[in-house]
């Protein structure tokens, strides 16, 4: 094998032509080498140039994308599609002490796995502004906000009455609100109710979260109980559609059991279509039921504010366009998406152009709200669509695996591209706010069948990188993916702002920034120890004959609390004691505490987990715990 | 801006001449995108083109990182440096359940999280055989064993009387033993013991660990009470010195504080040399202490099969070769790799050409056994030694952050290339095996700085891969990873042979293979559920009224049996109950069980965590738990 002349000449970018022409060594014994080697040809159509980020280059985006059930967010770069960082939200995460440290640990509520659907960017003026993230959990029904300074899970609240906010959290255009209605219904409290009730007994409650951006905390301001039908997926309006938001729903039929057939025998399932504005108002003026301290608005009883759109069966997304003018909800069991208007629901709401109710609450007339159904040949599954900065649409197609690029103002279909395999979501740059980029759309995968090396009788999930520059739309990188991405948002990375290292916090009592003032202090049974981490040692005591050794007694309530005072990037440390389950992370300037009771007499290394110097493995010491007999 | 013209010629495989000219698209208003749009230049070299991986094409190797402090274990493919599954070992995972069915919650033994540091493949003949993977667990001090047709852990003990087997798992060449010795001493049995008494109360116990291949069984055969010294690394001999093994000291100065310095202070540790052989006949002859039901081996009494080998202070890695001739010590805070010869040190033992003794251990002459020290110029801190099918080695420098490329039998260097940065170990392609590969080389780096989109204070590790097969060395990619791989074995794709469906189980009590065998079965308080899921639903009792509704008591005793009857590739179900904080995912053909007490009376939805189907949104039922009063 013989190394053969390769010429590339590429470059191009800004106006500046940039030709390189590199001769490679040809020496005999040498192979050359290309990607899958297992193949016959190599050429990648110049998708390996546009896809690599080369050391010294970052990523033009950031890929937020749920972690589905593994609780946590997935942090991609676009387009070189790698995995930055995991951030543990409703999980504890062994890697970095997630759940471990006092703080953490509270948070969680003492729930050990989430289940995260649909991550949302904070936004301003209907654009992402960099500052937090917004996650909601479908299985222990919790919501919670991440800070982008610091990449960390700032406060999480359970939501009650509510079992799975799937359908959410869709931000409003200021994030005034989060909405979070439920996936399923329960009894309010779910409380006990025979399902043989369930029209009668069970409630679809709908949460509007508010966010307290000075202190970091969510709060709910009320909540509303909708008809007990399942709720899926939710969008806020936006410019002239500002104030509103839709919802799609399915099991309509209010079936109990086997719902794949149950859930899906009526032709026409609703959009709830609501004015977060006027139910505002409504509690405001104090129209209202308390539940369990919520106040719950039942819509048969205030009657304002919420209305039905019909919809074809069993919707699952249900997308605003950028300009704000319409709803697209794409019906998975029908083979179109169908454009609604906001304006002509407005005059529909305004004329009462009703066709009837359900549950009091009134059904707009489909033909005077409908704009256009787009059904492009043979296109089946249609779940969920993005916008471009030229008034296309992409719209998922689970069932025959492609994406499909169509004009929301004409209806007409564009261009189509297969996917492997079976899409949900999918998402384009800054594609779900009032003015998306372009450029580049992942389309997230649920199945990777033969995609990549076998991992097993479960294979991971699968995103693929789409060019949108093209004449024609491009897949140039499928990449396997962590379960599992429902649905990520993408953000041009110059909006996100992080610090290096936490600040010096002189208000926090168990901070400590100087190696002179470690102490470990007993109060009755109460030990707290003040220590530091730094390279490469810990100090909990600096007077002690081992400054590196905390001993206790048997039964003794143990607070370590630690301050990483290395105040270089990157420098994080951690901290294990060995054969007692614990462990945290200090982050560069940061301080955390671990709160246990040390239960198990005898002597236990303690070390830092996190390679910090040339003498991480030095850094370690003792905590001894004296029998109590 | 407009798209301009980019001609690419390439090509050029197995004598293949490909010629392939894009003209792109020139329209107004389009733009053209590059990777990184940050930057002024494209060009890549070539690189782009040997690490991307098109769709269609696979990885021609499988790198197992280990995940530090995450617990788990994370594969790679390579060269395309895709993470393609995380394999939860040590920690509960979210994402698969791993920890909440009842095989694996009782495998983990109530530990929550683990700190992995090196996977060890097994062995046949000295090379990998791709059968399993073995891992140790430093923050709760277990070892496990992961197989490799399902990509699933087997397997996970308990190891007494040792504090964090860093120093592990090392198979030997037919995976006969895995050698765990201990990272930190302390007391047998862990008792509470003063500091004070540290040289005399204190042990550094290895555990030699066997695998029964047929039940899927890790078994301690026999512990070795070593000094109390840190033991740090090690690797088993082969080929003419198969039968031995080595494994690097430090902190040989015993001390108990401020290591850093205290533990560096010494000129020379030691490296242990033993002969595995010779201790299992020792333990064959009863020359052993029963401790805590472990047959304990203290090497001052016995007196046999175990030497010390002075080396430059405070070593880190210590790598056999590939001809099983020699062992290479890196000192971590000496500049030099030292070259040691077994058929030396096998003569000094035989001469008695000792320069003493410690805790009644022979201290085998320095000058007798060493081959070479190796001092690149500048090159510092040493680490680990990876080795390709040439005749080469390949050392991390930590300090210097770079890979020195020398020769083993002549000590010569004959290439450096700089890492970003301070890089820990490396893997080359079945790189410490007795026959390596070559062709590639991963340097797992601890630091990524400014390599990536910043995610906050504390940034991903960084792995690069590096392609041996040019006259030079070249980095030609670098990637984020989760915190945090420690080392990793890369091993050839072909080797592995996974299922994608379990088979039937006949013998499995709790499986359940037709709709019409589903039943809920109760026996006084203990309500077994044998149910299935299929595409998309679950059946838990075929003949009830709501055949996917579980209803129990307040306080009942609940065994949900769950068997995945379809029998599709990739089609993974996931099981959990809303706000019950529970979870678990059944792979094609699997059955697992949920057990825990319905402690929480209510109503909770249950539904599939993993996106099965166009209606897997519909794959949902209820359980219902009657209160008590």
């Amino acid at each position: 094998m013989k190394k053969k002349l390769i010429p590339i000449i590429s470059g191009l970018v800004f106006g500046l032509v940039v030709a390189v022409i590199i001769f490679a060594d040809i020496s005999p014994g040498s192979k050359t080498k290309t990607a899958a080697s297992n193949s016959t040809t190599t050429t990648s159509n110049g998708d390996a140039e546009k896809v690599y980020v080369p050391l010294g280059k970052k990523d033009d985006y950031y890929l937020m994308a749920s972690g589905g059930h593994s609780g946590q967010l997935f942090v991609y770069g676009v387009p070189s599609m790698r995995l930055i960082r995991t951030v543990p939200i409703f999980s504890p995460d062994s890697a970095t002490g997630y759940g471990y440290d006092a703080a953490s640990k509270k948070m969680l509520g003492g729930y050990t796995w989430g289940d995260f659907h649909h991550p949302a960017l904070s936004e301003t003026n209907g654009d992402y502004d960099g500052k937090y993230l917004f996650a909601t959990d479908v299985a222990n029904s919790r919501a919670a906000v991440m800070d982008l300074k610091t990449f960390t899970t700032k406060d999480i609240i359970k939501v009650p009455n509510t079992s799975g906010p799937h359908c959410a959290a869709f931000v409003t255009p200021n994030t005034e609100y989060l909405f979070l209605p439920t996936r399923f219904a329960t009894p309010l409290g779910q409380k006990y109710a025979s399902l043989d009730n369930y029209s009668k007994d069970y409630y679809g409650v709908m949460s509007a979260l508010t966010f307290d951006k000075k202190n970091e905390k969510l709060n709910i301001a009320y909540q509303v109980a909708l008809p007990p039908w399942s709720y899926d997926l939710s969008d806020a309006g936006k410019k002239s559609s500002d104030g509103w938001g839709v919802i799609t729903t399915y099991n309509t039929e209010e079936a109990t059991t086997t719902m794949e057939i149950n859930a899906s025998q009526a032709d026409r399932d609703y959009i709830v279509l609501f004015n977060w504005k006027e139910l505002a108002q409504e509690v405001k003026d104090g129209k209202y039921t308390n539940v369990d301290g919520q106040k719950m608005i039942f819509p048969e009883k205030e009657n304002q504010g919420i209305y039905l759109v019909p919809v074809a069966k069993s919707p699952h997304g249900v997308d605003v366009t950028p300009d704000g003018k319409y709803f697209i909800a794409s019906g998975k069991l029908a083979p179109a998406m169908t454009v609604f208007s906001f304006e002509k629901a407005f005059k529909a709401i305004k004329d009462k152009d009703f066709s009837g109710e359900r549950n009091g609450i009134p059904v707009l007339n489909y033909k005077s709200v409908m704009e256009r159904e787009v059904n492009p040949e043979n296109a089946l599954g249609p779940l969920h669509t993005q916008f471009d900065n030229k008034g296309f649409a992409y719209t998922t197609m689970f069932i025959s695996s492609e994406i499909v690029k169509w004009n929301y103002k004409t209806g007409e279909v564009v261009d189509r591209v297969p996917v492997q395999y079976s899409p949900g979501h999918a998402a384009a740059a800054e594609g779900d706010t009032a003015s998306p980029d372009g450029h580049w759309l992942v389309s997230l995968n649920k199945l990777a069948k033969d995609n990549f090396l076998s991992v097993g009788p479960s294979h991971p999930e699968t995103m693929q990188l789409i060019d949108l520059d093209g004449p024609k739309m491009r897949v140039i990188d499928t990449v396997p993916a962590n379960p599992e991405p429902h649905y990520a948002q993408m953000i041009k990375a110059d909006k996100i702002h992080t610090i290096n290292v936490y600040p010096e916090d002189k208000n926090n009592k168990d901070a400590v920034y100087k190696t002179t003032d470690t102490r470990i202090v007993r109060n009755g049974n109460t030990v707290d120890v003040y220590g530091i981490a730094m390279r490469s040692r810990f100090v909990f005591d600096s007077k002690a004959k081992r400054p590196d050794t905390i001993e206790v007694n048997q039964g003794d309530h143990v607070r370590i609390h630690l301050t990483n005072i290395d105040r270089d990037e990157d420098i994080t440390h951690g901290f294990a004691i060995n054969n007692y389950d614990l462990n945290m992370e200090v982050q560069p300037g940061e301080t955390k505490t671990l709160d246990f009771v040390a239960d198990k007499a005898g002597t236990f290394p303690l070390y830092c987990t996190n390679f910090c110097s040339a003498l991480h493995q030095e850094m370690n010491g003792y905590f001894l715990v004296k029998p109590n007999n």
